[in-house]
This record gives structure tokens, C-alpha cells and sequence, in this order.
């Protein structure tokens, strides 16, 4: 292993009763969402197996029938700020939407956040994807998704031209002269745009860590265009098919440059559940008792939710209904499953099982060693930066990931071993001024 | 001293520099609002000295003419939620505004601090008192104050409401049946107000702590109709005159009481800087050093905010002009600095003097037990039911609050010496369901 060998990147998607549906029923799992203890002992976990960043998803509604993780959780941004508290290297991820929330305040939030956490903050950006949101926010229904995307390019413009308005020494808090400011080195930003006026200058100083980082995981068309000009991380959906993943990834990079980007300024981590087992046949013997807790009914409705139709009607044992996604909905997830289900000519009742595992993301199982072949077959073939492990159940399954999988990948060269420095963009061996 | 007899509640309001304008050129004292370090020591003094609260304001835009605290400082929320995981009793507060805010956020994140702290988060209801900051939210001017009002009464009910959707024990997560919620234990909100359409329910669950705590500044009528109905604790402004202090406290009891309320459900703190020395003497010079370093530029921009009017034409040693506060601004405050005026017949360069000191709140100054003899009248006199402590400077001027006053109040039976619950709630001897 030479010091110049490229090197994968590892987060944790945390979702505290599992990222599969039914993974709170396994034995000595955590079954709430609404747990500190859960969740600091999994970014304890994440660090121990130092990985790059830990980070959490967001919803802005209630919805009986949601994954049991999403039904009753922390608002992100106050829990990543309690997690950086109780850590010292991990990044720390929160989402918060563009659609109900304003450019000055999310830029405040997570500048605080990187100053918190001494530069491990990431903005997850999302557009929501879900009509009802809209309810709770004194609005009638989402824009169009695409024009959502419009909002949040120009959102994202907004944050990084506020967290962009102090240069570093403006701060004197000279006690002798008594001069506190140099305003010379803080300019207001004056932004007039279609969606947003932002007079600006922050009233927060630049930060000493260099900006927040920006996750972001839309890969339709427009969220490609908006997360190869502002994103550090995407993360992906993938649905195991090598060719579209190299494919996406190709096309990702290739528009990274087209902004005047190096390649690597974008980690690309695909979403992946690993089961691992002692051997190919338990891990197997694992997802089949986690699917066999699935309840039709709940399955159907994720479904519904993930591929944005309502397919409660349809025959379970029949083929997969051919269906157009929506315009609001999750084009990337609905693209990708139905792709799938072409591909495997599944039923509906085949792609219930494969949605439900872990949303509509990637499963993989097996032991250790087949999974880091997997992971390393990836990596090397650059269809992935590395990867968003999505653990099945917390925090048994994240453990054995922590305990079994990386030190695989530390001993092929393919994942350090220690921290290089303290920071997410340290971690990612990225850098970036504004 | 018996157990029944009734307890002073002290919080302290922490302003990184100092409260004092120029507290940050003191020997030892921190040049800084943006260093969590030194904001969680000060919590952890607040600790010490058993306060019931710590507590932080915001502003939603910068201003190079600012208090040296607000130029440059946290995102509240995000800062109190780093607290609370360095921290086991202390309150924590933040400020958020219902102007430039939604409802349904508001009340995720501060249930979700309330979860994150153990029952310790407040929310500090601002309503916007400087046009400008509309300027960052893409809005021309602020609305009119009692509209502003309006508003936040609205506002606070929507939190309210969205706090109170769920019963205790909606998730069941029992892993033999598999049932994770019980829907019938949860219930939508349907707000259908006139200036928010909220559905709800939160996709939280209720806090097992109850709700968040409340506080509220405003002591304009509609700021004493809106905290009377729904604060817990009252950050009042005197200016020092008893028999004003007294008529305010008596009004918002009597409003409290009208609202089906019993008086002890709020608890009205007046804020104090407490100015301490070896003698009267000590501490006159002390506060006669800060006062010193106050440049009258910089004051009377912070005397012409605080009151709302432009009063840097006028000349220094002539009299305190008649004026009008603007129907946007901090009413309260401009009534109080102006009444104190007229009564000590002050010029602009006194009123300068007084309002920069502590920012238009009442200034005292002494030994430990003259600081503790007024604390005592006024709390036995039922002006205050105790005190926002507001130290010039940190960490110096509020250790010495917590190791010489609060020692003094202790043996004088009026302070507690042991935190009696872990709770905020526990601390003000309070109960709230909904």
C-alpha cells in the first residue's frame, strides 16, 4: 500500500430502529428513533471503525404507515449538534430541505454546526419529495420537481455566498485600542434573485475549518446538475447493476469537471445494506427472516411512497405494473426499482421484498469477505468513492461491519486504518475555500 | 428556613464579550461569542452556582455598530444542543423568532432539544424587533408590532398544539406482534388559522418531560397578553424604580391569573447587571472603567436601536429629546430607558451611559451583601420572583456572582444550595401538561 493509493470513503446512514423496516425485531436491536444514547453509541461506533461521516435523513410530516424510524425522530440539525458534543473525528450529516426553510437560517445553522463540531458539519440537501409536507407549512403542495431544484440551486447559491461574506481577521477584540471589528473585511451579499433576497453579511465570522460540506443524493437530471456544482458527496441510489452505476458515475464526474471541478472534489458513495453472515448461506438465512417480518400492507405502502403511485391495487403475485413516476416524486428511487424489476421480471411481491429491505437501495449479503470484494470490485472499477453503509439493525449489525468488513478493506490498502486529521474534509481529502 | 417558604429562580443571560459593551477589554475576560469552549464553561459555572437557567439571545441580521456579542455568534438551538450534552441541571434557552420561521420547525426542534437535554430546553419567543433583519428573508420591512403580536400568538399555539398530538405510549415496538404504533393514540392538528395552515401531527413523539419551557421579553401590553396566556418565565426589563416594578409585576400576575393560570406558573425575572466589588467603592470604579472604554459613536447607535429612533443629531450634554418610539420597535425598553430619563433628568450623554452599560437594563453595583440586600427586598417584595443575572464580562464577573452572591442568598434561606429535580420544570416548581 503506497501513501498515493486511492482510498475509499465510508459513511453510516443512521436510522435508529434499522435501516431495514422490520430490523427493530431482531434480537437486542434498538427500536426507538428517539434514543441519544442509540444514537451517540452508533457515532461512537462509526468512529471506532473510522469511517468518514455519520449522517441522518429528515422528514417533515407524520405518516402511521412510514418506516418505523421515520414515524417519531430528532429534528437533524439539534441532534448532530448533541452528537458533535459526545465525538471527535466522525462528520456529522444532517438534511434539511430547501422547501421550507430559509437560505439565512440554514447558512447560520450549519456554519454554527462546523464551528461546534470543529469542521465535521454536512448539509444533506434536499428538494421533498412528499405532497403532504406541504400541510404542515401553510402551503398547499410542492412545487414541480424540477422547478424545486430550480429553488434549490439558487438556495445553495444563497448559503455559500453568506458563509463566503467574512474574511478571516475581521475579528480584532483588540482590548488595548478597543477596535472588535475590522469591517473592512465583511461584505454584504446583496442578493437579488427569483426565489430568494439576501441582503446578507452573516452575523457569523468565516470559519476557521473552511465551509460546511454539502451532501447531496438527487440523481435525476437536475439533481445531478446541482450536486456536480455545490455537492462534496453524493449519495447515490444504486440498484447493484455495474453498468448504469458506471454509467451514473462517469456522467457525475464528467459534469463535476464541466464546473471546473477535479474529479475527486466529489465523493460519489452509493447507498448499500450489508448482511453479513458467517457464511453466504446465514447471511442469506438473516434477510430472509428480516423479510419474512414485512407485512404486506406496510410493504405496499413504501412502495407506493418510494416509487410515487399507488400500486395497493394490483395483484401481489402479477408483474410489476408499467407505471410513470410522478413529476414530485423521487424520479431517481422510481427509476431505479422499476429498472430492476424489468431487469429481474419481478412480481409485485419480489419488489415489495427488494424496496422494503432497505428503501430501494442496494442489498448485499454474505461474509466479510464477499462483501468487501464487492465493495472493493466497486471501488477499483470507479462506479463508487466508497460507500453509504445503511446497516440492517442498530447497533448489532453496524458492529459487525465495524468489526468484520473494515478491518478487510484496511488490510487490502483500500481504507485507512487512522484519522489523518480531525476534520470531514480532512477525512475526504478534499479542500475548499468558499 | 422551611420548605414551603417561596424561592428566588435565577437564570443568567449569556452574551459571549459581556453583557457590558466593552466587558470583553477586562483583564481575563473572553473577546469572543463564537467559542464554544468558553460558553460551556460558563454553562457549567451557571451549573455551579445551581441557576435555573442559562440562556441565550439572536439576532437575525449583522450590524457592524452592534454589541460586540452580536456580530459574531451561534445559531441558538444548535448552540444549546451542544450544551445540553456538557451539562446535567442546568435550563437552556434559546431565542427563535416567530417572524422568519415555521411553526412546524419550531416545534420539532425545540421538542427536540427538550429530548436531547432531558427535559431542560426553552424556547425564548422574539417577535423581531429591527426592520432590517426582514431584508435577510427576502421581505421588505417587518410587520407593525402589534400585528408583529398577532402573529406570535398564533405562532405559539400552532407549537402548542403540535407538541400535544401524541398520547403517551403511541409506539408500542413490541417485536413478537410486530406492531410498532398505535395510530389511535395520535392525532392530526388541523390548524386553520389566519396566518398558518398547519395538519400536523409532529412526527415526534410526546416528550416524557413535558413540554419545552417557555420565555417571553416583550412587556409592551401585547407582549404581557401573549406571555401571561403562554410563557412560563418573564424576562422583564426594569429600570430600577420600585413602584413601576411592582405595578408590572402585579399587571402580568393578574393577566396570569385571568388566563386560569395560577401566579407561580410564570415566574417573572427582571434582568440585573450585577457590578461587584470589595466595596461600593470597588465596584463603583469598576463600573466606571467599562463605562470609560464606551466610545459615543458606538453608543448612541446602540441607545438609537434600542429605542428606535436616530438620536446620534443631537447634542451629548443637551437634554434627552421628547420622542416617539416607532411602532416597529422594542417598546418596552424605549418606555423604561425613557421614563428613567425624565426622572433623573438625564442628558444624552447619562442616558448613553446607562442604556450601553447593560443595554437599557437595570445596572447595580456593590458588595456581595448590598447586591444581595436588593435582590432580597425586591424578591420579598414581590417585584420579581428572582433574577436574569447579566455579568459585564465573562468568565470573571459571573464567577464572582455564583461564589460571593449566591452564597449570600443561600444562607439567607432564598436560594436553593441543591438542585432538587434534573428538569427545568423541577427547577421553577412548575407542572405543565400540554
Amino acid at each position: 500500500m503506497t501513501k498515493t493509493k486511492r482510498q475509499m470513503h465510508l459513511g453510516v446512514f443512521w436510522l435508529g430502529t434499522g435501516n431495514h423496516s422490520a430490523g427493530w425485531r431482531m434480537e437486542g436491536a434498538a427500536r426507538s428513533n428517539f434514543d441519544l444514547s442509540v444514537i451517540q453509541s452508533g457515532a461512537r461506533i462509526a468512529e471506532r471503525g473510522k469511517f468518514d461521516l455519520f449522517f441522518i435523513s429528515d422528514g417533515l410530516l407524520f405518516d402511521a404507515g412510514d418506516h418505523p424510524s421515520f414515524v417519531s425522530r430528532f429534528e437533524p440539525t439539534t441532534l448532530i449538534a448533541a452528537l458533535g458534543a459526545a465525538t471527535k473525528y466522525i462528520g456529522l450529516g444532517a438534511t434539511v430541505s430547501t422547501s421550507f426553510s430559509e437560505p439565512y437560517t440554514v447558512a447560520r445553522t450549519f456554519a454554527s454546526l462546523q464551528q461546534l463540531s470543529a469542521g465535521r458539519a454536512a448539509w444533506n440537501i434536499v428538494t421533498t419529495s412528499n405532497d403532504s409536507a406541504a400541510l404542515n407549512f401553510s402551503q398547499a403542495g410542492l412545487r414541480e420537481h424540477d422547478n424545486r431544484y430550480e429553488v434549490a440551486n439558487e438556495f445553495v447559491d444563497v448559503v455559500r455566498g453568506l458563509w463566503n461574506c467574512w474574511d478571516e481577521g475581521a475579528v480584532v477584540a483588540d482590548p488595548r485600542t478597543g477596535q472588535f471589528l475590522d469591517p473592512s473585511k465583511i461584505r454584504a451579499l446583496d442578493h437579488k434573485g427569483r426565489y430568494f433576497q439576501v441582503k446578507g453579511p452573516l452575523n457569523m465570522e468565516r470559519s476557521p475549518y473552511g465551509p460546511p460540506a454539502i451532501i447531496q443524493a438527487g440523481g435525476s437530471a437536475a439533481g445531478q446538475d446541482l450536486s456536480s456544482r455545490t455537492a462534496d458527496i453524493v449519495f447515490a441510489v444504486v440498484n447493484g447493476d455495474p453498468t448504469s452505476a458506471k454509467a451514473a458515475y462517469d456522467s457525475l464526474k464528467t459534469r463535476v469537471v464541466k464546473h471546473g471541478r477535479a474529479p475527486h472534489d466529489l465523493a460519489l458513495l452509493p447507498g448499500v445494506m450489508p448482511i453479513i453472515g458467517r457464511s453466504d448461506e446465514d447471511a442469506k438465512e438473516q434477510l430472509a427472516k428480516l423479510q419474512s417480518w414485512l407485512s404486506p400492507t406496510n410493504a405496499m405502502t413504501l412502495v407506493s411512497q418510494r416509487i410515487g403511485y399507488d400500486i395497493s391495487g394490483y395483484p401481489m403475485d402479477g408483474p410489476v405494473p408499467e407505471i410513470k413516476p410522478t413529476a414530485t416524486g423521487h424520479q431517481t428511487f422510481s427509476q431505479t426499482i422499476l429498472e430492476l424489476a424489468r431487469r429481474e421480471k419481478m412480481t409485485l411481491r419480489d419488489l415489495y421484498n427488494v424496496t422494503a429491505a432497505a428503501r430501494g437501495h442496494w442489498v448485499i449479503y454474505g461474509t466479510p469477505k464477499r462483501i468487501a470484494d464487492t465493495m472493493e470490485e466497486w471501488f477499483l472499477a470507479e462506479r463508487a468513492d466508497g460507500f453509504v453503509v445503511m446497516p440492517a439493525y442498530f447497533p448489532g449489525a453496524f458492529d459487525d461491519f465495524v468489526d468484520q468488513v473494515v478491518p478487510e478493506l484496511q488490510r487490502r490498502g483500500l481504507f485507512r486504518t487512522e484519522y489523518a486529521g480531525t476534520t470531514l474534509r480532512d477525512h475526504l481529502g478534499q479542500t475548499r475555500e468558499t
